[in-house]
């Protein structure tokens, strides 16, 4: 067991998986220059890992001294969670608002699994416990990269798995079970890192009938297993190392591929679930407590950057004092710190799921996070791209600007405010450009649970009954229900008359 | 020293104060419905300090063993931030969504001049901090009942207070000094509960210049002094009692009056700033810190009833499994949740200020809390309505609902959902139909600081550095500048033979 | 056949109608101050009738020279529409914002039951064109007040006419035939202007099923007919006459009865459509397509009320020069104007029914309208309350401010900008306070159509494969659709080599 | 006098114009794939005017039966407007939401000209409409490419033209003037099309004080003049007939040049305004008045484009029933729909300037329609990214797709629905994530005036007093001042006893 460096963990992935991007075939996670780009997401948790300013955040000890890293580690306490958000928090802002990669989402299906195994270990006998903790155990001794699977393809949105009509993969399935293990079939969309992981947790997507018993099934294996393939997408970005022009997509990598399972074999020691589908709801329920806690914790790094892309916008235009201007701003600085008030609380007020005695953060407060910020994400654009002005799409390139025949006209129109530097002023104009494209958009209303599963998130967390007492204690509804906080209270209005005796 | 009885409390209101409602002067606080209507506001803090159950949450002791009521007390933990908090809730739950009157606002002036006067003592050697305590002591003594005055009637709102036109007393003002004490001239406006005050704590509502010095006023008197003259609003209700038509507002009780000082006396140890124009600011927003918090807290009970005024409509209408009315329902438990979050975020992380050594709810989050719900409330309503139909206006009033001729009628046409029983129904489009009103509206926008107020309390509060420093690391921006959060972060991107080696 | 003046209006009421406002029984339309109150918006159209200067706006003559009111014609170009909404406009903008009675709602459901009847006599034989003739001589010959009653009171909102549970009448069925006529049984909801009606002409709100036969029905009856019963609503206001404190609701008159059938006789010649389901929707939508004009009309006049309190309050506060309030008043500005606009255009651009060859303004272009309008309405309150400041609900009474002890003093400290005296100040004040109320609010996303019907609407008429086409073009989808828009296009892009031999 | 064929269009661009793209020098408009993108928008004018079926849409005949293009003539109706508008949008259908370049700004700057220049000689005696006469005759001759100048690079926005600091080159100005012409130095943002023109006519950006005399200048020129560099953007893309990909974007062409002038000398009769600042603020909002009637017109086809593109994922999803997402898509609808209508609007209801006897659009009507689809343009993109999904930006490439090996699987798991080809999916998803892009949102906010601009505008051309009239009505305010909208109506409230006399 130990904490591995970037090389260690670089020669880990070198297992021959299969990789295709732009139309090619690789085997090595290098090989071209977007698997490259996406790689960094993963090497940089390994990069910090091996600082020591960072050990006391990111290294914990096993009972026999043997070092790992937090993210594994059950969490148990409110100090934990908060660990958890500092830790995905200073990754993100590493980053320039992206999330690391190895570190959060496979583990918060660890932390799903961990809780449900106890649950169904309880309720329905089964020892899938045990399982869980040997996978830790693996996890921990390789200092895994772990990504997690979970958005099936689906198909026609409207049919559930079993009901798929053109064929019956749309979602990933038992094709086969022996007693040494599983055969699963199906492919799996938007998978973060997937292609960088030593191991792929898979979870059930949504609840399940009994119809659709083929889908509870949940593993872990290694993307490099025979029959897999890992399919990228484009990306918007070609230009490798061009800070200059894309200071934050050249530093994105989109990671999210297809992973397609054509009869993989999992051996039985690493299935988690395998056709008990009332467990199926259960386990990705508790996976999004987990998960919407890295969104909420990272996503308050990107919009640390756009607020203040847009701050320096206003004064490098010399706008800063202008009245409209400064509103468009107070609105952008309550957006950024109304996120990150709401994800922090989430992780201060942590809820014991009463079966599995395991802590998460608040559902409902982590919900309204992620609600709010991918509500208001498309709002907050506007105003900082109306801040920035239309040379957010006409400004030159790098390569205009530092051409000798016209840089010096570069320097001189391109100015703004006097005393700020014309370089400073092109690097933010850039900055914003870069950051109102595709796929922050996109990712911030989809990633983590799309606005309608925050929709459904709260209807299912929050106490509902709360708000109907409220409204029926004033309206005077006396229809026999109660609830604690609202049938304690004294009568009111009461006569003056019975007030004052 | 002691807790009183709510009549004790009304007794004391017996000191000839002079009141305006509806044209006519009174001297009995009792003496018109509007006037009873909101003394109910500042009578339930009496009435609930008598009861057994509250004990443990309103009383609190003094080193003599003798009790008083906990909001008197400086806070000095989260702990007792978040008991003021849930006092707050309590109350306001009581009473469908608003605030009390006799507990809140006032004892917010008396912590902000708590710590303003150790501020001024320390810096510029004045023993205000006795007088703030002999205050403390005076109010815990008659268990007083304390209003507030801040909002200055403020003229021209582009002109500072010392440069107004037709008059300049739109602020209130020293117009005269001696040994004994000052006098002051001027009228506050929307002075809640003012009227049914034991005193009123009036601290200057902005920064000043030195031009502005006699404004720079700060004073503690009773309502009931020689040259007041307490003038209340219209008021939107009439029908003392009838809570079947107007479940919230016949509870409501405009309170807001105008209060005017027409050669008031103030005797020296109950002033606490006069003249020292640099703590006007200060003592504002230290006031603002507190009072914000109130906000954040009531508010919430009457989110709580908005939310549940539409659950319940859905339901009766038999709606509540329409997807449409599902996703403005979540929308709006979203509101109520992530109101509820920031408010008592802000109360869990409190900050200690340096000088004073005052303990104060965060003002960051406190700001959050109330600029979302104030800036999304209109959007609350729509939505409330847009469920409920326009039955809200055409509902027929409870005299016709009980017309032995028509009753039957009404209870076959205006019944809903089967097994509703149709009273719940009308009851239920009653309370959004009087929660629709004016009031609510206004006072949430304008209350305890307009949008307004809110935009540049963040701006001046907020650290705004950071937000530059993110994007400064983002866009390659190098002046100089640093930001702890982010000067420490490893440097990123890293080549790849770099981080391999 | 002739115009009425209005006293022969009001002697027309006299039948002895059965009405209920407050729990008390009427006989007499202005019995009771909210009944007068109401019925000014009915009277008004007669008024003006009078007036030398609407001559040429109002009557237009028949064959025979005899005047009638130019809402009865069927209106035959574009010219004809523009002069409905004159009409409207001229009539709300001298209410106040208010549309006015008699002359509007009631002519829509003639020129639906016109344009229907001629359907069907065409498609299934009937010969309800004849009758329809007949009531238009009719309402002509009497120059009638005429409401319009669609809104069935509906139950549980889930479930079909014919599958309710406590009772089959939540919506008006007929309940016996003869050859004579029908006997009718059902209540209707929010019906404008009813009690002061000479005729309801009651119309199916909804496309029905076969089912639901019992329910596709329409005819015309008196108010005063046998078996009617006319429940008031209550209204916010009281005080008659009092249009200082309440400028816009002293004015308004809450018209929106509950009309009661119970085994209402009509004969034969006043029934318009009784069974043939089919024909429920394609009237109801007839409807829409002209009554959606009055709301566009007359609604305009409201929001310019709104938008000019605001401006009057930005000056009267000396802030009309602050950038960020000139900002919120562009916005005003623009809802107002945009909200004008669309309905104009709407007129402007009529179409033609192809098969009863009538002319009714462009629904899609009604529809923008309704839906702009009042979707942003709640926005539009939120900023005219954020502008006027908290005083909108705390301002006294006029009788307060007539009181000569207090006067002078609110005189002094309700001034806002020199130069403006306080009265105005007030009274704008007054306005931003009276328009704010529940009232407008639901009206102006329920009354003619809520924002779900609005919706239902725009996908039935507007021409979704336009859409469709213009993605396909770009996308280069090609499944054998076509569209004239996009069908005819040249191709592109062309090779240059193409472009430029 | 003709109209040129592409070909000739071409070879007129061959004049040594002095172009830097990418960092590289070109003095051929082909040279280089991102020239190529954005030339396109230029040659499509001239391939379309050669086709038949457009003749008569475009092609107009001087007095001696000389064709030319329609653009160059005065509008004199609103059937011109109209027709300008159909013109602009069948270019816009045909580049997939694009504007067209050669035929429609430079115009509508020839158009202001034309009005301003009539306005100028009758006010101060110049005879500047003999010149913009001259240049109209020549732009036909040649059947010119016509850019516009406008958008000076402005330095620090909070100063004047003449108050800058670093330098005084920030806005265009004359720097030396002789009998024969003039010398004007400075540099140009955002001027599309400005690489493919055969003249850039150059206007004021904004209103000019006398101080900032040397800036009140408007000339036309031909961008291969001495003394001219053309700088273009980079572009997002770099594919160049990547049409699977990039639908829209490979079609799309930044065209957004910064024009610098060093030392230009402009002849005598180029020259159409120099020192006359009066006039700079008067020819800015002439220009807009036309110019923002383009964007009201092709924006449309972009919105159709977008929500199309919504349709289609909808149904391709098998989400087309779903009611939260019918209810989306309604928005989209009246989005599109509503900015058709206004811009529409605005052609149909042409004013005349009372000086110059000049036709244009109805200016508050389009800018209504421009900031209505500007301040909405994000709103619409979360609502079609939200139907997306996340597979948005997941999605692979085209030559993933065509790859035989991973063909077939990427059709089994990137379908949606049952009957729709997969391609056709991964086509619709191709365009929604294209459309996202930066210069879409930067471009509608900004292009043809910001939303500030807008502002501007329709507080400058609304008629603010009718609405102060509105509410003064209603508040009972009366100061004298009259509106003939509101002055003639009757007296309302009358007394019943008056009314019925």
């Amino acid at each position: 067991m130990a904490i591995r460096t970037p090389k260690e963990y670089l020669e880990s992935l070198k297992d021959g998986r299969t990789i295709y991007v732009q139309g090619q075939k690789y085997h090595d996670v290098t090989g071209h220059p977007l698997l490259r780009l996406a790689l960094e997401r993963c090497l940089v948790d390994y990069v910090m890992a091996q600082e020591p300013r960072y050990k006391d955040l990111l290294i914990e000890r096993d009972d026999n001294g043997e070092p790992y890293h937090f993210t594994l580690k059950p969490p148990t306490s409110a100090a934990d969670l908060l660990r958890r958000r500092d830790i995905e928090q200073t990754a993100a802002r590493t980053l320039g608002g992206k999330a690391s990669g190895s570190k959060h989402t496979g583990p918060d299906g660890l932390h799903a699994l961990t809780a449900t195994s106890r649950l169904m270990d309880k309720e329905i006998g089964t020892s899938y416990s045990e399982r869980v903790e040997l996978l830790r155990k693996e996890l921990k001794r390789i200092d895994a990269a772990i990504a997690l699977g979970m958005t099936d393809v689906k198909g026609d949105r409207s049919l559930r798995p079993s009901k798929q009509k053109q064929h019956k993969d749309f979602y990933v399935r038992v094709v086969d079970k022996s007693n040494d293990g599983i055969v699963v079939d199906g492919a799996l969309a938007h998978i973060s890192h997937g292609t960088f992981a030593n191991y792929i947790i898979v979870l059930p997507c949504r609840a399940m009938t009994e119809e659709d018993e083929d889908y509870a099934v949940s593993f872990a294996v290694s993307p490099g297993e025979k029959g897999i393939k890992l399919i990228h997408p484009r990306g918007d970005y070609f230009e490798e190392g061009n800070y200059f022009d894309f200071p934050h997509s050249a530093r994105l990598g989109y990671s999210d591929c297809i992973v397609v399972f054509d009869n993989v074999f999992i051996p039985r020691e690493r299935v988690f679930l395998c056709g008990e589908w009332q467990f199926a709801g259960p386990t990705a329920y508790m996976f999004a407590n987990f998960h919407r806690q890295d969104a909420d914790a990272y996503k308050v790094a990107l919009l640390e950057t756009m607020v203040g892309a847009a701050l320096l916008m206003a004064e490098y235009n010399g706008l800063e004092k202008d009245n409209i201007i400064q509103e468009k701003l107070s609105w952008l600085v309550f957006y950024a710190e109304t996120a990150e008030t709401l994800g922090r609380a989430a992780a201060q007020n942590p809820v014991t799921d009463p079966v599995s005695g395991y802590i998460y953060p608040d559902s409902i407060m982590s919900n309204c996070a992620k609600f709010y910020y991918a509500d208001n994400y498309h709002q907050a654009l506007k105003l900082i791209q109306d801040i920035t002005g239309g040379i957010a799409v006409t400004i030159p390139s790098a390569k205009d600007y530092l051409n000798p025949e016209i840089h010096q006209i570069l320097e001189k129109y391109l100015a703004g405010k006097d005393g700020i530097p014309t370089e400073h002023r092109i690097r933010a104009i850039k900055l914003v450009s870069d950051l109102s494209g595709t796929y922050e958009q996109v990712a911030t209303i989809h990633a983590e649970g799309s606005l309608g599963a925050q929709r459904l998130a709260i209807h299912r967390v929050a106490d509902l009954n709360k708000y109907r007492a409220a409204a029926k204690r004033v309206a005077g509804i006396q229809d026999g229900t109660e609830h604690p906080l609202y049938s304690q209270l004294i009568k009111w209005p009461q006569p003056l008359k019975d007030i004052i005796k």
